[in-house]
């Protein structure tokens, strides 16, 4: 099965393969090359596509469309190869990452080369309003990253992780609805709705992103549960667990993900439904969901509307 | 003895220091604190000094010099943050590295805040001309240091040394003074002039920093020669050397490079003085800052322009 928006806007899906293609090329064939093997690996399209629905729903025709796409896709990008060198991570959409296949400094150097496109891109709009959007929502990015590394896991608190996610998740969401909101020349109002709409978004995808690794349908979202504590991550199953648990629970908890030897999920697991964590998350999901959906209805009915609230209903596929 | 900008432009350059703290605030105080520890550790701030005396020499008088100047700044300051990381530096301007007294990741990441602030503040330009070429120049800085891996050190050409050297050294003094000539609406003539003189004073800049590592006066410069040696460095004197020497002498030379024990720098100056490289190298800086000066002319008579005179006649010195 496949999320309505690969149909409903798939002209402008190829166009932006097209446009992203050329937008990364260079005299430096190296970094293109580099560039090109993490971009030509089968990314979802997620915020381009976001960006070329509202836009599409507001009834948009003009030709910038796509480039705006690009350079968020290119943002997007940039981020996940510096994401791979800071997180050390081996793998990226089932490739070596770029860290790991190259080195280091390929990783630093061509995550900069990929920036250096989006701005690229970003600084030849007309309207001075979608430039600065982009550059103040690339400076949050980059903040949410440097707070993460500030922050001691264990003693993250929700609101802590809140921050985190509306900058390291949400904010590009955001930049991508907000911008093409403006590029369609929106009321004010809408625009209003269309940042709660990425907001939520940003919150509801990480969100059931973190429940999914512990209480996931593996044979539905085709992956193996248990990589975030294997990873030691205090996603945020872990994080409400710890606020509900004593002091000998709570060291437990930490002293597993510390571990994290695969074989002791199902304790890790124990504890989260001991606490009853699985449907007090889906409380916190299903709320930041509906908010998306009611503040979608700003938009006036059209098919790219109704890709946008597929979106948000298949949220649990992992198809996003 | 200090450069004559530096009394120029006092007024301007404490300006300067003022809006680069202003600009790298942020509520995350850990990427205040890592960008303030090296942004405030004495750089000598030649690229925004470049950037305000051909303004003031071009008589301009508006609110977005000092703006312009720190955007340069901070773009040179993510540059060396991240170069630190790829060549895993341990010392920079006398201080520990921040990849070395942090670690990887807050240099990696440290390094996006800060670009992030540059693009800030250029996103903040009416004129899209300077928005535009302050971008085409980080994407051609990158490009230079993706160029710079994809080349085998010791296969290193004379052209290709000076490809690297125009878009990693060259290109953001280009930036600083044709931003600057266009904030000031010089005319295209004037444009071009100054774009020579950048171009010419980033080579002669980078080529008389190579000469200095092997036969700089130590009492003058206050430095150690043989740093490039005993880092394995092939700059200029060494490709010079390279080219006029027989299969035996280059290896020789090639091993004494990677061998990089400095009780044995004498035997690599043997090899450079026999191929009298150190009296070929100075006609090529007295080439490009000849060019310099010349470049200056077209600038009306001010003591800018003779504080812009003063830069090229002291590359010399270090001072730079």
């Amino acid at each position: 099965m496949e999320l309505l928006y690969k149909s409903v806007i798939s002209e402008e899906l190829k166009e932006l393969e097209k446009s992203l293609l050329s937008s990364i090329s260079s005299d430096i064939s190296l970094a293109t090359e580099i560039s090109n093997y993490l971009l030509l690996s089968g990314g979802k399209r997620l915020r381009p596509a976001l960006c070329i629905l509202v836009s599409k729903a507001l009834e948009y025709d003009g030709e910038d469309l796509i480039k705006l796409a690009s350079s968020i896709e290119l943002l997007h990008t940039a981020t996940l190869i510096h994401d791979d060198v800071v997180d050390e991570s081996l793998f990226r959409r089932g490739k070596e990452s770029i860290h790991s296949k190259w080195d280091n400094a390929h990783g630093v150097l061509v995550g900069d080369f990929v920036y250096s496109k989006a701005f690229q891109l970003m600084a030849s709009f007309k309207n001075p309003e979608i430039i600065r959007t982009l550059a103040d929502s690339t400076n949050r990015i980059s903040e949410g990253e440097v707070l993460q590394l500030s922050l001691k896991s264990q003693d993250l608190l929700e609101k802590d992780y809140f921050n985190i996610v509306d900058r390291k998740t949400a904010e590009l969401f955001k930049a991508a609805v907000l911008t093409s909101g403006i590029l369609a020349s929106c009321e004010s109002n809408t625009l209003l709705c269309l940042r709660e709409f990425a907001t939520s978004l940003g919150i509801a995808y990480q969100v059931q992103d973190d429940i999914l690794d512990y209480f996931g349908d593996e044979e539905l979202t085709g992956k193996k549960n248990g990589k975030d504590f294997q990873e030691g991550k205090f996603t945020l199953p872990v994080i409400m667990a710890m606020k509900l648990a004593n002091s000998k629970d709570k060291s437990a908890m930490i002293s597993l993900l510390q571990e994290g030897d695969l074989k002791k999920f199902p304790q890790m697991l124990d504890y989260l439904v001991e606490k009853n964590i699985n449907s007090q998350i889906k409380e916190t999901f299903t709320f930041y969901s509906t908010n998306c959906l009611e503040s979608l209805e700003i938009l006036p009915e059209s098919p790219y509307k109704d890709a946008l609230k597929d979106i948000v209903i298949n949220l649990d596929s992992r198809l996003t």
